[in-house]
């Protein structure tokens, strides 16, 4: 195999402002899944990898997803994953980063011999920008969507989700049928900026992806009696937002304690809201994460304990409904220190850290070893146009997942 | 004079079951000011002041409030007050008991020789229902309302407020004409019910009213940065929905530690208030209330402070907006005292209360010396068809307020 210096990390940030200049503009990225500018995104990227020597095949499976295959000695394949669309009034990087620099990665290797496969996936419809349902094409390749779940979902103007699909040449009950992409796969590789302000504030250009987080997601709803602001004395009132400004402190502090961890109040609403009264009932969200299953039962537990104390002490009652969770998703330990590898060779130092918002790699990573690279955002700002990362970081992120790509397959060839 | 014991309370308790029946129902009192139900309700305590033997006139001023006068030797004036009018589903003691009681008071009274001049006032538009302006009548007549504030307020469906006052005879302008009422107005005396929990839970029929609270009433802002809920650490979070939460139940706190003053957060809002990131904007409202001048101020330099600290901590900014403010109005020590024996020769024991609303008391104390009674709201209910009090004791305060009347009119006289 040749060298990874040869890797033109230049050439993947001119093709990132070449698609920004088509499918972006002054309000932002563009391509939201299931639009024509997604479809002009998708039709640009195809256009390049038809350029590149050594592929078997380029092809878009039931599910939307575009695949093209640079085959190996082995028919075992390493996975390079992205996705081309992009929340509306989107940033120039979220998702094509990660397809740009798998496509200089596939430039450079699918010329050459290689022991193993290597594959590259654009999955379809990360965002669910349109309809809600993000990481729907990798969902349906992996076998976790549920198609009814999704079939009556509509976009603002009131199109059916299989509609749009249907106009894109996606069948709604057969999108699972994309499954045998996977049949030989064998890992999965994914770059991404990382949307926080960590390796920011370390000066640091890349890092490499623990995990997602597990979430535990709960709205908690406190309830005493309002009464008149004038007339209720201090030691008499049942006031429902003191009991939950006081849990929602309890709840970040004891994130706070903890080790890489998060806890967040989201949503707030009291009743009767006015300024005349204190109020007898409020509701909040509580959002819980972390990537020990055990850390996160913990905290719930913690919460939940803090929150009854202090409903008991503010003579008010409390009530928790979940609104969503999803277990802790850990990457290859494996594949995690190949990452350092890479990341320690192009930029001299690693750092490794979880994933807040999830990605198509936490859905390979139910399925096969899978790792994920993190490249410095500024402000720790994406999904708005003023999401960056200084040139100079991304054609590290280019170098350093080429060599990932390499490192995972000469591993998966034993 | 005749001896206390020939008022007739459970007269005064029918009438006011009377009156429900005429102008309340199954969802509750609907005398609001300026509607017809309004007007019968007057006409119907007309009808009653009509069959008083002693009284040299009933009018109704220019500002739309009714009086009676049972003139005595001198021209001084002691004042009882009251207001018929309701908010809408309201109950049915707030404002109608003061006026019946006053009514029992002069129909035993008025038929006497007595030291000074006795009358009874019925307020117009104690509430400020119908068109968000509370007392209206008595404001006019003390001289603090400002026409031309008022000239552009509008009831829901859209009538002006100088248009619903022709209706009724009262012209906007002239309404401060009815100051010449209080010429020779020596005190001012009304009952109501507490619309608060402090007499029922003490077990005490009566107390006496020391004033009304100052009122400082301002919307707390906070502003940080929202950001994702996964991808930031909580170590670098600038959460403005924390630093809020930790400065409402600071403000909570100092109220507790003081005695007998109100601290309330009312409205709560956040932005943006969606469960994936924290909020980088929190305002909410914080209603401070003491009888002192000097502790209102120091709690609101307190809660400042508190807030600035909180602020730094959690990295936000804060910013105060006074919403409103009213002075603390201190009832008469002498007649306080007076009131104090009136409660005790009725109930036996007496208890002296800050009130947390507003009356028209307030207007009136800014002229004269004035006192309020006040009788035990059950749960602390008002403004609701479960207002409520017992009828034994609704009793003990008719009774009350008339041995006040004769006390004070003794007082008056030197």
């Amino acid at each position: 195999m040749r060298s990874a210096e040869e890797v033109d990390s230049r050439r993947a940030v001119e093709e990132l402002k070449e698609l920004a200049e088509l499918t972006g503009g002054p309000d932002g990225a563009r391509r939201v899944a299931w639009t024509e500018t997604w479809s002009e995104a998708r039709d640009w990227l195809r256009g390049k990898l038809e350029q590149i020597e050594g592929l078997s095949e380029i092809e878009t499976d039931e599910a939307g997803n575009l695949w093209a295959t640079a085959p190996g000695e082995s028919e075992k394949a390493v996975l390079l994953g992205g996705h081309m669309d992009s929340v509306p009034n989107g940033g120039w990087l979220d998702g094509c980063l990660n397809t740009i620099a798998a496509l200089e990665a596939m430039r450079v290797l699918a010329p050459q011999q290689r022991p193993v496969t290597l594959r590259m996936v654009d999955w379809a419809d990360e965002e669910g920008a349109r309809f809600g349902r993000s990481l729907l094409g990798s969902s349906a390749t992996a076998g976790t969507l549920v198609p009814d779940d999704v079939r009556n979902l509509q976009d603002r103007d009131g199109v059916a989700l299989p509609d749009a699909l249907k106009e894109h040449g996606v069948e709604l009950d057969r999108m699972k049928e994309s499954h045998r992409e996977l049949e030989n796969a064998v890992a999965y590789l994914e770059l991404h900026i990382e949307q926080g302000p960590v390796l920011e504030r370390m000066d640091l250009p890349l890092g490499v992806v623990l995990g997602t987080f597990g979430v535990e997601r709960h709205a908690v709803r406190f309830t005493g009696q309002h009464a008149h602001s004038g007339s209720t004395p201090m030691d008499v009132r049942r006031d429902a937002f003191v009991a939950a400004a006081r849990s929602a402190t309890a709840f970040r502090d004891d994130a706070a304690r903890r080790d890489d961890v998060r806890a967040t109040t989201g949503f707030v609403n009291v009743s009767p809201a006015i300024v005349t009264a204190f109020n007898g009932w409020c509701e909040m969200s509580l959002d819980q994460r972390a990537l020990d299953a055990g850390v996160l039962a913990d905290m719930l537990e913690k919460a939940k304990e803090a929150s009854e104390r202090i409903a008991g002490e503010e003579g008010v009652s409390v009530e928790w409904e979940r609104l969503w969770r999803i277990e802790p998703i850990p990457f290859s330990e494996e594949l995690i220190s190949l990452g350092d590898e890479a990341v320690t060779e192009v930029a001299g130092r690693s750092h490794r850290l979880p994933s807040g918002p999830l990605h198509d790699a936490a859905e390979m990573a139910r399925l096969m070893p899978t790792v994920m690279l993190f490249v410095k955002s500024l402000r720790g700002l994406s999904h708005t146009k003023e999401e960056d990362t200084p040139e100079e970081d991304l054609e590290l992120s280019v170098r350093a997942l080429h060599r990932l790509a390499v490192k995972t397959m000469e591993w998966a060839k034993e």
